[in-house]
């Protein structure tokens, strides 16, 4: 990079339900945290290409329901954010923009800030790296630099940049934004050399993205500077007054901004990108460089006479086998198996739409339940009992809690716990149990440095999440 | 049935692996066993079918790993069986039938005796009942009466029953076994209306049956006769000798005696009849009468845009949803998805042949692992931890045995069990807990009379099935 200081502020915005990647993909768990190339999250791999001398820490924006999973997977990739703005409503990319912006122009107006989306593959990060740094020099004199992806099909589902002639390689002013266009003026595009996708991905300084936002969507930003004057603190997270942000609008920064702005230059990336649109596009991207087709397997998926097959079993002890099959793709997770035509990809919401109507939890929620304090799974769910394995970080610690209708056994399979059963505070190692009766105040903590692994054992007649009462909780939860 | 007495003794025959049904059928847990169409398995329905006042109770020839299998499923439709024959290896159809003849012609020569595989559908148990009283005064007169099915497509995976015209209400006199046909010699003898697909199924006295064997297929008298001299009673077993056994052709019935007795008649039964041959199979067993197609699915099933497929989850928790398929079958257990066109039905075997290689449990092996004393499953196998779910039937007992690397929290959901540990015999009712340590002596027991089911969480740093000294042992087990 031309001149790395001052470091660029990644944004990283993580939201969406993603339900296009059911089973993998759910709205507690989306697609985006999931490791869906190899074996960091599409999240992971997005912080860690925007990390590193030329950047500083990133600034996260998300929503209460991740907040928790955002900073336990940075935590994995030793990633610490400078600040995760939670939303309190969902408002599309334009307010979480806005107060991001706003955010660093607090500490420097000029700061230099990389807006992208959290679930794109962009394999080659030096390549990305220099286009980033090709943009630098518009983005500090002003301009809204956005990154357009050099096209490699007529493809229909994505917006595409027009530009005034073909780009080079420096940055080229952006003629107009050109919307998710039909078959025919997709292939024109394509064929006419001048067209670029657009990737969501802008660099800018804060500072001009706050003057954009004065000029074209003026009325954002009262709201958005009083979510933010209105925050409130709370674990490390920023959380913006949910009465002043309920009065913005649901709007994508394209919409609000964007199309309307003079100063937009368009950076060409010619680099591999995919936005992970759809089980076709995981088949893709698992594919051999360059190959157009083949089937692709996993260790726990057999192929058998299939052609174009994407065989993904994504549970520990299952395996998935097809025989004779052609362009169609099987994912298995513990709790699901999709089987469609690849060219069925984009209707795999259908799936989630017929299971929730259907009340399947499936549709939704995932087998393992993301807590603030770590994470467990139902191992079993009998007539009147439920075996639970309880995963808690080191240093983290349930609510004090009881229940009404069930006693628990916990057993130490991993690491230490600290167990609060009435009075008593026992050390417990790995191989030691203890017993909660129905309706002790009882508390579960890790006080290690490893993480914990519990086995609980509930009986009772009515075993349901909702049978706690919380005493004392350190996530500050009802 | 126009003589009641001396009831018939059906001889149930069960065997083989039925490895075109995997993944719900296995080496461990095949086809008959499991409850493919409604609450019962084809071998609890094929002994439910030959019982009744016509009948007395059932002869049963099955293998060593099956037995406690058979026992417990024949108690759970409260059929008392006369005998159980283990055979010591396998030997296919002939040397079974004269064992069971044998035995028979030891109390009474001139009973009579039903054959019937057990994994076959026989929905109409009345119209199958008329054909066999049908058939009765034939096997009196010293015939081997034979039950023909009235073929209704031209299929190539049957033997066939030529007669020597058109079948009418009463045994027919066979003309010969052809053999499974090519598709136009099958055409031809649809067309012809006197030939009849062989169910494998046939009625005669134990005196006729020997009487066959000796006049042609006279090899196999001495060694079955010394097997079941050297037979021992095991458990309420009756283990025929495998030194004898061993020396017995690998035989079926057809070809030892069948084609070449010319005491042989056909009664037709025109009844609805299917022996389940693969999943094509099962779907068109669950289309709606008289439908030649549709698509099948269950409550955990979901098909959307589907045409002609089977959608089958088998395990509880487990949604599955196909989109836009047509003609295919999906097949998911708790540790197996099977995806294929129905056209390649019989091509199932080889994902067995494939996990095989591979050295996948799922090949052969069940997550429910079956003993004689219950069942257990592992519900998670983690780094240094294991957890399962054990089920002790009423009354009865694991060995008394020690390990090695492990320790064993054990918690009581339901039932009564009776825990040895060392010198100390505890009784634990639901939600009561024991530990048991690394190398103590212990043994579990059910002394109640509903099932046990117990959660066992065992710690360690081997657990493999085989860290297990057995002291003493209810099933003779090393």
């Amino acid at each position: 990079m031309s001149d790395p200081t001052p470091a660029i502020i990644p944004v990283l915005l993580v939201g969406g339900a993603g339900t296009r990647l059911w089973p993998v993909s759910r709205k507690a768990f989306p697609k985006q945290f999931a490791p869906l190339l190899g074996a960091q999250s599409l999240f992971q791999a997005s912080a860690l290409r925007l990390s590193g001398t030329h950047f500083d820490a990133p600034i996260v924006t998300t929503n209460g329901d991740f907040r928790f999973i955002v900073t336990e997977q940075l935590a994995e990739i030793d990633i610490a954010p400078q600040a995760v703005l939670i939303e309190p409503s969902a408002r599309n990319t334009a307010p979480a923009i806005l107060a991001a912006a706003l955010h660093a122009a607090a500490t420097d107006p000029d700061a230099l800030m990389l807006v992208a989306p959290s679930d794109h593959v962009v394999p080659d990060t030096e390549a990305f790296g220099a286009s980033i740094a090709a943009g630098v020099p518009a983005a500090r004199a002003g301009q809204i630099v956005t990154f357009g992806i050099a096209p490699t099909r007529a493809e229909t589902g994505y917006g595409w940049l027009e530009l005034d002639g073909p780009p080079g390689d420096g940055p080229t002013p952006l003629r107009r934004f050109v919307e998710k266009p039909d078959a025919s003026a997709a292939a024109a595009m394509l064929a006419e050399g001048r067209y670029l996708w657009n990737a969501g991905i802008f660099l800018f300084t804060a500072r001009t993205m706050i003057d954009a936002f004065r000029a074209h969507a003026p009325d954002f930003l009262p709201p958005v500077e009083a979510a933010l004057k209105g925050a409130t603190t709370d674990l490390g997270f920023l959380r913006l007054d949910p009465k002043a942000w309920s009065r913005l609008p649901d709007l994508s920064i394209d919409y609000a901004v964007m199309e309307k702005a003079p100063n937009l230059s368009v950076v060409r990336f010619s680099g591999h990108w995919s936005d992970l649109g759809g089980w076709d596009a995981v088949w893709r991207e698992q594919l051999p460089a360059g190959a157009a087709g083949g089937s692709v397997t996993d260790p726990r998926s057999t192929a058998i006479d299939c052609t174009n097959v994407l065989l993904r079993s994504e549970a520990d002890g299952v395996e998935v086998v097809g025989i004779g099959l052609e362009d169609t793709m099987v994912v298995a997770t513990g709790d699901a198996v999709l089987v469609a035509p690849m060219s069925r990809a984009q209707e795999v919401r259908r799936a989630v739409a017929a299971l929730k109507d259907k009340g399947a939890r499936q549709a939704e929620a995932f087998l393992r339940d993301h807590r603030p304090w770590g994470w467990f799974e139902t191992l079993v769910l009998g007539e009147r009992f439920q075996v639970k394995r309880i995963v808690v970080h080191p240093g983290a610690s349930l609510s004090l809690q009881s229940h009404m209708h069930r006693a628990e056994h916990w057993i130490v399979v991993s690491g230490t716990a600290r167990v609060t059963v009435g009075e008593q505070v026992t050390l417990m190692a790995e191989n030691q149990s203890i017993y909660v009766p129905l309706g002790a105040l009882h508390r579960l903590e890790n006080p290690g440095r490893v993480p914990m692994v519990l086995i609980e054992v509930q009986t009772g007649a009515y075993l349901g999440e909702d049978d706690i009462i919380r005493y004392e909780d350190a996530y500050a939860r009802g």
